[in-house]
C-alpha cells in the first residue's frame, strides 16, 4: 500500500500539446495514459489520493478535434516533476510515451519559474549578427568536405570560402577525429585560414569546428577550438544528448556561438503521428539546449521535409519563449545557387543558408562562387 | 574542384544492414545514397578519383530482395570513417540517414579492429550473477515509485523488496532531482536500507539509482551513488547520449553494474521501415555502449513491443561480438506475476524479470508479494 503523503509543489505548471490518433475516447484514454505514463508510472488505482494523484499526475487541460480521427491534447504537468534539468524536462515531455504508438509532441509552453531554469542561446540572433558584423541580411555558411582531405587540404578550401565572403564555415558534421584529419590539427590550420582570409578581406568569418565526441572529450575539444581561435562550435546532440550542448552553451569559459545539427534525430520527426514535431524538436528544444542556429534539410533539396515542416522550425526558432532568445533557421542539404531568391522570399532575412556541394558545383573557381552567393543575397 | 588525395586506411572495414523499402532498383539507388550521405556527403560527380571515392565512401557489398518491396543492403565502411568513437560510430551508421525516409539500421557487424575500440559491458551476464550471487535462475528487479514519495517512503520500500528477496531494485527512471526526493537524500536513504536488509537476509540484493542527470553532472551522480553504498546505475540514453552512458561504464573509479532504460528511444523504433532494429539499438548498441541489462517494455503489457521484436533484442543482447560480453534482456512494463510461467518458457533463465506495479497487486505485503514472485521464478 502506497501511503499517500503531502508533496511539496509551487503550483506552477508546464504544459505540452500533444497530437493524438483515434476516436475521441481512445484520445482522451491516451491523454490520459500519458498523464500517468510521464509521471508516476504506475497504474491508476494504486496511485495514492492527495497531492501525488491531484499533483503529481498529469493533468488533461483540453482535448480538441485538429482533423479526422486527430486530437490535439493539451497535458500540463507540476514544474517540479522535471526540475531544472533538461533531462528529466525531456523524461516528462516524452521519455516512456515515446515507446507507444501514436503520439506526438508538438509544442511546448513553460512558464517563467520553469524557463528561468535555461539560460538558451548566448547569442541568438543579435548576438550572433553583432559577431558577424551582418546586421541585416540572411548569413551565408559553407561546410569543409569531403571526409578524407587531410587538414590542409580542408584549410585551404576554408581559406576560399571565407576570401569569398561566407561567413560561418563550419565543418561537415562527418568530421570526427579521424587519422586522415585529427580534430586538434583539423581546428588549428582552418582556424588559422579563416583568420589570415579575415586579415585580407576585413570581414568577420568564423570556423565552426565540429566538436561532437565522447562524452569526457566534448569540453576538451571546445575549449581546444576556442583557443585555437574558432568563432563558433558545430554539434549534433542527435549523437551527444541534448544537454550536451547546453552545458558547451552554458560554459562561460568557451562563450562561443552554437550551431546544431541534425544527425541521427531524424527518426523523431519521420512519422507525422508519433515522434516529436519539428517546431518543437529543431526550433524549441534546440533553443532550450543553447543552440544560435538550427540545421535542418530544407524542403526540395535531397531530404524530404516539406515547406509546411520548414515553415515550422522557423518558427519554433523564433517563437516567443520568455528570455529565451530567437535563433537562425539554417537550412541546407543540397541546397543550390539558384534557389536563394526562392528561399529569402520563404524565409526572409533571418536565416543562416547553408549551401555545401553547390558552391563547388556553379564554376571552376570557389572564391568567385562565393562571391556569387554573396551578391546574390545582397542583391534581394 | 576537390583535389583526389591518398587517404591512410587500413583496408578494415564495419558493415551494416539495412532494410529499405522499393523496388529494387528503387532500393539500390537508395544503397548508394547511403555509401555517399553517411560519409563524404558530396554529390556522386564532386567526389575525387582515387582513395576518397573508392575507399571512403561506403560500399554496398550485397542487396538482397527480403519481402516485397524489401530489400536488405549490406553497406561496408572503412573503420577510419569511424575511428574509435561511439558517437562518430552512430553517425556513420545513421545520421544523416536518420533524416530520410524508408531506410532502417537492421544490424551493425564490426570487425576485431573495431570492437577494440569499445570495452562494452564491464560485468555482463556473468559478471552480474557473481555480484548478486545467483548463478542460474532469473533475476529478479522491481522499480522505485512512484515519483512524489519523499526519500524515506522510496526506502522503505526499498527496505521491504530487499526484504522479499528482489535482486534488483531500481529507482523509476522518473526519479531524478526533484524536490520531494532530492538525489543524494534518497540514494543515501535507499542504499542504506538495502544494505540493512542485505544484512538480515544474507543476500546480495542491490540498488541501482538513477543517475541519468544534465551532462556536468552524470559523473558526480555516479561517484555519489557508489560511495553511498549502491550497487549498480540506471541510465537512460536517450535523455543522456548513448556515449554518456559508455563513458560510466568505462570508468574504473566507478566500476559499478549498469542498466539502460529506453525512455526517448521509443521512436527509433515506431516504424517498420525507418529507424532502429530492435536487435540493433536495445541489442547490439546498449553492448557497445556499456550496459549490463537492456530494459524495454515487453509484450503483453502495456506497451506494444511484438513477441518478435522483445524476441529480437534478447538476440542482440546475446549475439556474438567478438570480446563484447552477453547482457540480460530485461522485460518490463506493466508485467504481472501471473505471467512468469510464459517469460521464462520465452526468454529463458538468462532473463532480468522487471516487475513494477504488479509487485504491489498481488496482495497487501509487498515482503510477501517479493516472496512469492521469487519462489515463482525459482519453481519453474
Amino acid at each position: 500500500m502506497i501511503p499517500s503523503v503531502p508533496v511539496p509543489l509551487s503550483g506552477e505548471r508546464f504544459r505540452v500539446v500533444y497530437r493524438l490518433s483515434g476516436s475521441e475516447s481512445e484520445c482522451r484514454e491516451k491523454a490520459q495514459d500519458i498523464c500517468l505514463e510521464q509521471t508516476v508510472e504506475f497504474p491508476a488505482e494504486l496511485v495514492p489520493d492527495g497531492d501525488i494523484r491531484n499533483s503529481v499526475v498529469g493533468r488533461i487541460e483540453s482535448l480538441d478535434r485538429v482533423g479526422e480521427n486527430r486530437f490535439a491534447a493539451i497535458v500540463s504537468f507540476a514544474v517540479e516533476t522535471s526540475g531544472p534539468e533538461l533531462t528529466q524536462f525531456l523524461n516528462v515531455v516524452f521519455g516512456n510515451t515515446s515507446i507507444k504508438p501514436d503520439a506526438r509532441v508538438e509544442r511546448l509552453d513553460l512558464p517563467e519559474s520553469l524557463l528561468r531554469a535555461f539560460s538558451g542561446p548566448r547569442f541568438g540572433r543579435e548576438g550572433l549578427r553583432a559577431r558577424l558584423g551582418v546586421p541585416q541580411r540572411p548569413l551565408l555558411c559553407t561546410a569543409l568536405k569531403p571526409m578524407g582531405l587531410p587538414p590542409n587540404e580542408l584549410a585551404s578550401l576554408a581559406y576560399q570560402f571565407a576570401l569569398g565572403g561566407i561567413n560561418i564555415i563550419k565543418d561537415d558534421h562527418g568530421l570526427a577525429d579521424q587519422p586522415f584529419a585529427p580534430y586538434r590539427e583539423r581546428v588549428r590550420q582552418c582556424a588559422d585560414a579563416v583568420a589570415r582570409a579575415n586579415r585580407e578581406t576585413g570581414l568577420n568569418c568564423i570556423y565552426m569546428p565540429n566538436v561532437t565526441a565522447p562524452a569526457d572529450r566534448l569540453a576538451a575539444n571546445a575549449m581546444f577550438a576556442k583557443e585555437a581561435g574558432a568563432g563558433g562550435l558545430l554539434i549534433s546532440p542527435g549523437l551527444t544528448g541534448l544537454d550536451a550542448m547546453r552545458q558547451l552553451a552554458d560554459d562561460d569559459g568557451i562563450g562561443l556561438p552554437i550551431m546544431t545539427h541534425p544527425a541521427l534525430q531524424g527518426s523523431f520527426v519521420a512519422s507525422p503521428d508519433s515522434g516529436i514535431s519539428h517546431f518543437a524538436l529543431f526550433g524549441q528544444l534546440a533553443r532550450l539546449a543553447g543552440a544560435d542556429a538550427t540545421i535542418f534539410p530544407n524542403f526540395g533539396g535531397r531530404f524530404s521535409f516539406s515547406r509546411e515542416e520548414c515553415h515550422s522550425i522557423a518558427e519554433g526558432a523564433s517563437t516567443p519563449m520568455g528570455r529565451i532568445k530567437p535563433i537562425f533557421p539554417t537550412p541546407g542539404g543540397g541546397m543550390s545557387l539558384d534557389r536563394v531568391p526562392e528561399m529569402i522570399r520563404f524565409y526572409g532575412s533571418d536565416v543562416v543558408f547553408l549551401i555545401g556541394g553547390g558552391l563547388h558545383t556553379h564554376g571552376p573557381d570557389v572564391v568567385e562562387n562565393c562571391r556569387h552567393f554573396r551578391r546574390m543575397v545582397e542583391g534581394q
